[in-house]
């Protein structure tokens, strides 16, 4: 099955808006092994619209159109499918329905605008929303097919893990052309992309000679913020044996990593941080000056955080540094001495086990003559001195308020 | 001169970079006042960039092709657009010098297949490269053209505005059609789509029958977490005619909507509160429990935030709501009364005139018998009663703790 993506949207090629949706898209289609040959973006004019359905359709077997199902005049997604079709449109009363429960469920008042959304071309299925009020369809087109789902990511991915990628895979399994693909990501902290490279090396050598059964492909994202990634891709002929090519491979390079690596996949520096203080029963407060909220944002994303995650201050004046977490008159507040001290003051002030913090420099302009990207992040752990560590960052305002908070979390990481 | 983008590389496709190009290609050929109607993104095979190739060429006057220029076998653009052309290739003597002197004044070794990056169609006109080994090419076919530039942003960017786009706009000028593109944005939070869909519709009617100089589109941008955009968009003869338009239709469209508008552009909610801080001379402190230090995190987000800005308490445990900020026992914590002693308690321990502070449920289960989303939004202003907002969110923890954020501010700034 080849499918393409069609992606919705004046503002898209405009370049108003990046177009995550078809990056996502065509992750998902790898990872189901479908071949994705092209994708297009198209403006919301309804003739460019069905002349792009029409070319992907002739090129692929499937189409994933993307954005243009909302209830405004701008959106024709489904009257360029109907006409690619070549059927007529009914309103659905089943969707009148949904739709008008999720307004009074809001206690707003739907307007007969909203009911576009349950328009749909004869002989199409519904994809039920659960998260939006339009409804995704899957609309036949002889033995080919053109899925519509919203723009809105949140509501897209939903759809597509529902109800498209399922459609698309029972479909390459007719046809008996299924392979598996199967990935994974090893999540690395504190090694530039070239350090990393060099350590991987004989890795990438050894799977040069491997046979296609344990073939295993590596490859580095620079994901930036979220440190760097090594992506392991297998592909086999079943998922027993992707998946034992995977676990062999990780283990190799966890071998030649070490701590260098912190998680798996979606497992994010602070999942890592629950988790060792969970397993330590452990409870945590952060003091933050520059992070401003972030670090401790961050925590609290983890579910089940109240289980160890006590609070934090935000102490951006120097008052605040001064009246609730105790750092005396004339400690510079980017010093290793501040950093300390607002650690070991959370931890008392909030009564917890450990206590952490950041404070530093995060531009645009220098402070007490120090340039942006100095930054200093503090630990407090039981039995133990507080201790402070001191870091460059470089990046802007946002990200240097980013790498504060995760090598702050990667400290608290190392030390336990 | 209708444009066309044509992105190549697998590594897209697949999702494991973003195409970051066109968004940007979009921008520049939109402030160009070139139309852009596709684009593409297509896999490293020949046969199908050749058909991405002519479909563009087809649909419109000129495609810009963004990468494949490189150095190794999967490099293939050239070979493609030299098939579309029907011409032969030859290697370049002088951009074989240019690459030699590149490799000799970095003190690094060239090899062979450098000097694929040499080789030209027939015909083409050679855009010299200045920060890679890469050279770009404007290619005819016919009285239409194929641009070839490298995938590399550092690079791209740079052939774009030095040969590219005075290229087209040449042809554009040709051809007596050359225009002029503004696009603004409003900003909105607390309206549906379908019901801002209905306060605009007047002037989506009133816009049909305006004149060419003044014709100013309307779309709308359902960008979820932060709110509704709509975006005006004026095409004109001139800037100063484009930006009337916007001036005009701005001032219709704040007429119908009121305070509904909470910026323009890039200006965040965030933004907002802080120009209003800032004009009434007033200090922030901020009290979080369910949104754990997120609502500071983007209050700090904005530079200069400590000339208004103070600090925060994240209380995420019930001991830190009552030992810090005063909650007394047997309050719950999703409640209008414990918001609003929240944002009192801050306000009195930071020192700051302005108190506001979150309580809630963010899930993914309920507490205290509300179900997730039930949050209530509390906020002390200088000599008047504090008060509470409850609010019902939807979605999941991270959307309901972004809404609850931005609806706090969004009190903030109704009540200033």
């Amino acid at each position: 099955v080849r499918a393409e993506i069609v992606a919705v949207g004046t503002e898209l090629l405009l370049g108003q808006i990046a177009d995550t949706n078809s990056t996502w898209i065509g992750q998902q289609l790898a990872a189901a092994g479908i071949d994705c040959n092209y994708a297009t973006k198209v403006g919301d004019n309804l003739d460019r619209i069905v002349l792009a359905l029409r070319t992907a359709l002739a090129r692929g077997d499937a189409v994933i159109a993307c954005g243009g199902l909302g209830p405004t005049q701008d959106d024709i997604t489904r009257e360029a499918i109907a006409a690619v079709m070549g059927v007529q449109m009914h309103r659905d009363e089943e969707v009148v329905q949904r739709i008008a429960a999720m307004f009074s469920s809001r206690g707003r008042v739907m307007s007969d605008s909203n009911l576009r959304q349950a328009d749909v071309p004869d002989g199409a299925q519904l994809i039920m929303q659960t998260r939006g009020t339009a409804p995704g369809l899957i609309c036949p087109v002889g033995h080919k097919v053109i899925y519509a789902v919203p723009g809105v990511p949140y509501e897209m991915r939903d759809m597509v893990q529902r109800a498209v990628l399922s459609d698309l895979s029972a479909r390459a399994d007719e046809r008996g052309e299924r392979a598996v693909i199967r990935s994974r990501t090893l999540r690395t902290w504190g090694l530039a992309e070239s350090a990393l490279g060099e350590l991987v090396a004989p890795r990438f050598d050894a799977l040069e000679t491997s046979s296609y059964e344990e073939r295993v492909t590596i490859a580095f994202l620079a994901s930036g913020i979220e440190g760097i990634k090594i992506r392991l891709t297998s592909k086999a002929k079943t998922d027993e044996a992707a998946r034992a090519a995977l676990d062999a491979e990780e283990k190799e390079l966890r071998g030649l990593l070490g701590d260098v690596v912190f998680g798996l996949d979606d497992e994010t520096m602070e999942m890592a941080v629950a988790r060792l203080m969970l397993e330590r029963h452990l409870t945590l407060a952060v003091a933050e000056s520059l992070t401003g909220g972030l670090a401790s944002s961050r925590l609290v994303s983890v579910p089940g955080a109240s289980e160890w995650y006590r609070g934090g201050v935000v102490a951006y004046s120097s008052d605040v540094k001064r009246d609730l977490l105790g750092v005396p008159e004339g400690v510079a507040a980017v010093s290793a001495q501040c950093a300390i001290t607002m650690a070991a003051g959370v931890r008392t002030r909030l009564g917890s086990e450990v206590g952490l913090s950041t404070t530093g420099v995060a531009g645009p302009t220098e402070q007490d003559g120090r340039p942006p990207g100095t930054v200093f992040v503090g630990l407090a752990l039981p039995g133990t001195e507080p201790e402070a560590v001191e870091l460059r960052l470089p990046g802007d305002r946002d990200r240097i308020r980013e790498y504060s908070s995760i090598s702050a979390f990667d400290l608290l990481r190392r030390r336990l």
